[in-house]
C-alpha cells in the first residue's frame, strides 16, 4: 500500500465520506456518537456482526438479498443499546434534507435507513443514565456534514470512543486510509472498546504493530514491568465491563455490489483479530460495516479476484486504525466509573 | 493455558478424537486426505466458511437449525472439489460399522453424515488427475481408528497437507492442544495452504509466533535476506495456485450446543487471521469445523460467558497449529508442480 501525498491517512481519504463526532454533555457523562456520512445519493453498505453480544439497529436491511440499495449514514455510538436512539437524530437530519429511501410522490417522502451499532460504556463517567440520544446523533451528523470532504478525522476519546476501554486501557477512535495500486482508495475507522487486549502482555507491543512493515519497537523491560504493575492496579480498582465491542467501518470509492461489500466487512474482522486478543467473545459485540461510494470501477483483471486487494487492505487498515486508537488515547481516565490508564502514559512515556 | 503432563499437545488431547492420514500413491501425486474421527456415538459439530472460494460437502447439514444432531467424522482433503469424493470411502467404512444417522428399523440402516472440505493442490506433484478418492478416504479413517486414543498426530506434508503450499512455502498439517483452567480440553488441527503469507516479510518471523507467550526469535538479517531471495526465485519459477485455503478443526470435550460449536468455529478464524496475512480472500476457501464430544459440562459461572475460555483457546490453538505446520514442513518440494522451499530450510537453518 502506498500513501498519496495529500491524504490524511484516514477514512476521509475516500472522497465524499465524512465523519463527525459528538459527546454527551455533563459531569458524569463519558460517552458519545460518531457518524459516517455518505456523499449525496448514498452509498452501498453491508455489515458483518461477529461478536457474541452485539447491539445494532437496521442491520437486517443491509442483507444483500433485501430491498434497500443504498444508505446515507452509519452510526457508531456509546450508550449500549440505549445509545442506538442517536440514529433517530441522524434520521431526522437526513429527512429534512430529503435524503433516504423514497417512499412517496413527494421528494420529502423518504425513510432514511441508518444502520447503527453500539459499544458498552454505561456508567463509565459515573452516571449510568448519561447516554447519547437523538440530539447527540444530530450533532454528530451535522459535524460530519460541516467538516467537508477529506477533513482530518479527530481520534482518541471522541464520539463513540469517548468512554472506550480496551483490556483495561483507554480505547477510542482510530482511523487509517490508503490508495491501492489500482488507484482505488480504502479507509477505515474504528471504535476500540474490547474485553481482550490490544497489547501483547509479553512485550508491551500493541499486537497490531507486528503487522506494520518493519519491526515494532520493544519497550524496555523496566518500562514494561512498571506498565504491567500499573495496569494490574488499575484493573483491580475497576469493575470489568459486562459487555465490550470493537466497531469498524471500512469505506472505499470502488464500485462494489452489496455482496462484495459484505465480503469486505467479513475480512475486515481479520484486522480486528490481529490487533485485539482474544476477540469476538460472547461479551464482545464486534461489528464491521463496509461502505462503497461507487466512483471507481474494480480492475477488470483478475475477474472476481480483483476484490482481493480491497479485502487485504481493509483488514490491514482496521489493524492500523486500532493501533492508532490505542496511541491516540489521551491521558488516563480515572473517576467514579473506573481507573483506565492510557497506553501512551504506561508504555510510551507520554505524559499528556 | 496450561499443558497437562501427558498430552501430545495436539487435537488428540481430546479424549476419543482420532486422526488418520492417507496419501495418494504414484510418482506424479502430491495429495492426500485427513480424517478426524469421533468416538462411538458421534460428536456435536458445526462449521464456519469464511473463504471466498470454498469446496465443501455436507456443511449445510451442520446448520444448528437443521436436523442432524451428531456426526461421526470430518474429512479434510486435497484434490480440490474432486477430492471431496474421499468422504464416500469414510461413509462406507462407517456404514459397515453401523455408525451414522439411523434411518430404518435395522441397525444397519444408517446414513453417516460426513462433512468435508478441500484444499487446492491439483497438479502439485505433476499429475493433475492424481487426487484422493474413496479409497484414500477409507485408508485415512482406518488409520484414525487404528491409531487409538491420544495418539500423537503426524504433522507436515501428510494427509490433506501432503501437497500444501502457503505463500510460496511448503505448508501442511499442524496441531496443538491444551487443557483449560476449567479442566476442559481443546485441540486444533490445521491444513495450511493459503495464498497469503504465514511469514512476516519484514522480519522472517512466522506471524503466529507473535502471539505465543514470549518474544519471537528474529532471524539474522543475512539469513532473512537470503531466504527472501530464495523464496522470490522459487515463486518466479512456480505458477501461483488459482485457489488456496486454510482448513481447521477445533475439538473439545466440553458439552456444547450446536450453536455454541458454531461460535467456536467462527472465532477460530481469528486464529487463522493472526497467522496468515492476507487471508479469507476470494481464492481462499478457509473453512473451520468445531467438534464437541460432550464429556465435560461448561462451568456454571459465568453463564453464557463460560464459552469465552474455549473461544479464546480455539483461536490461539489454531494460530499455534499453523506455526507448527510451517515448521513441520520437511525439505522443500521441487518438481514439475513447482518449487516450494520449506520455512525450515530458508529461515531456521534446518537441512533435512
Amino acid at each position: 500500500m502506498t500513501q498519496p501525498e495529500k491524504d490524511a491517512d484516514g477514512i476521509t481519504d475516500v472522497s465524499g465520506v465524512r465523519v463527525g463526532h459528538a459527546r454527551v454533555a455533563g459531569a458524569g457523562a463519558l460517552s458519545g456518537t460518531t457518524v459516517v456520512l455518505a456523499p449525496e445519493g448514498g452509498m452501498v453498505a453491508a455489515v458483518d456482526v461477529r461478536g457474541g453480544g452485539p447491539g445494532t439497529r437496521e442491520t437486517d436491511a443491509l442483507d444483500p438479498r433485501n430491498v434497500v440499495q443504498r444508505i446515507d449514514a452509519v452510526v457508531l455510538t456509546g450508550g449500549s443499546a440505549y445509545g442506538l436512539d442517536s440514529a433517530a437524530g441522524v434520521m431526522a437530519w437526513l429527512e429534512e434534507r430529503h435524503r433516504g429511501v423514497r417512499v412517496g410522490p413527494d421528494p420529502s417522502h423518504v425513510v432514511p435507513v441508518v444502520p447503527a451499532a453500539c459499544v458498552f460504556d454505561l456508567g463509565r463517567g459515573g452516571d449510568f443514565s448519561a447516554r447519547p440520544d437523538a440530539a447527540t446523533g444530530r450533532e454528530a451528523v451535522a459535524a460530519a456534514d460541516a467538516g467537508g470532504d477529506h477533513a482530518r478525522v479527530e481520534t482518541g476519546a471522541v464520539g463513540a470512543g469517548t468512554g472506550a476501554v480496551v483490556g483495561g486501557l483507554r480505547g477510542g477512535v482510530g482511523t487509517a486510509g490508503t490508495v491501492l495500486e489500482s488507484g482505488i482508495t480504502v479507509g477505515a475507522l474504528v471504535v476500540v472498546n474490547a474485553v481482550g487486549s490490544a497489547v501483547d502482555p509479553a512485550t508491551g507491543v500493541p499486537y497490531g504493530s507486528w503487522f506494520e512493515d518493519g519491526r515494532a519497537a520493544l519497550p524496555s523491560a523496566a518500562v514494561h514491568e512498571a506498565a504491567l504493575r500499573r495496569l494490574a492496579e488499575a484493573r483491580a480498582a475497576s469493575a470489568p465491563p459486562p459487555l465490550n465491542t470493537t466497531l469498524a467501518v471500512v469505506a472505499t470509492d470502488a464500485v462494489l455490489t452489496r455482496a462484495q461489500a459484505q465480503k469486505v466487512a467479513g475480512t475486515a474482522h481479520d484486522g480486528i483479530a490481529r490487533a485485539v486478543r482474544p476477540v469476538h467473545l460472547m461479551n464482545d459485540g464486534d461489528t464491521v460495516f463496509a461502505l462503497a461510494t461507487g466512483r471507481k470501477e474494480l480492475p477488470e483483471e483478475p475477474g472476481p479476484l480483483a476484490l482481493n486487494e480491497i479485502l487485504a487492505a481493509g483488514a490491514d487498515l482496521v489493524t492500523r486504525a486500532i493501533v492508532r486508537a490505542l496511541l491516540a488515547a489521551p491521558g488516563g481516565q480515572r473517576g467514579p466509573g473506573g481507573d483506565f490508564p492510557s497506553y501512551g502514559e504506561l508504555w510510551a512515556g507520554i505524559r499528556p
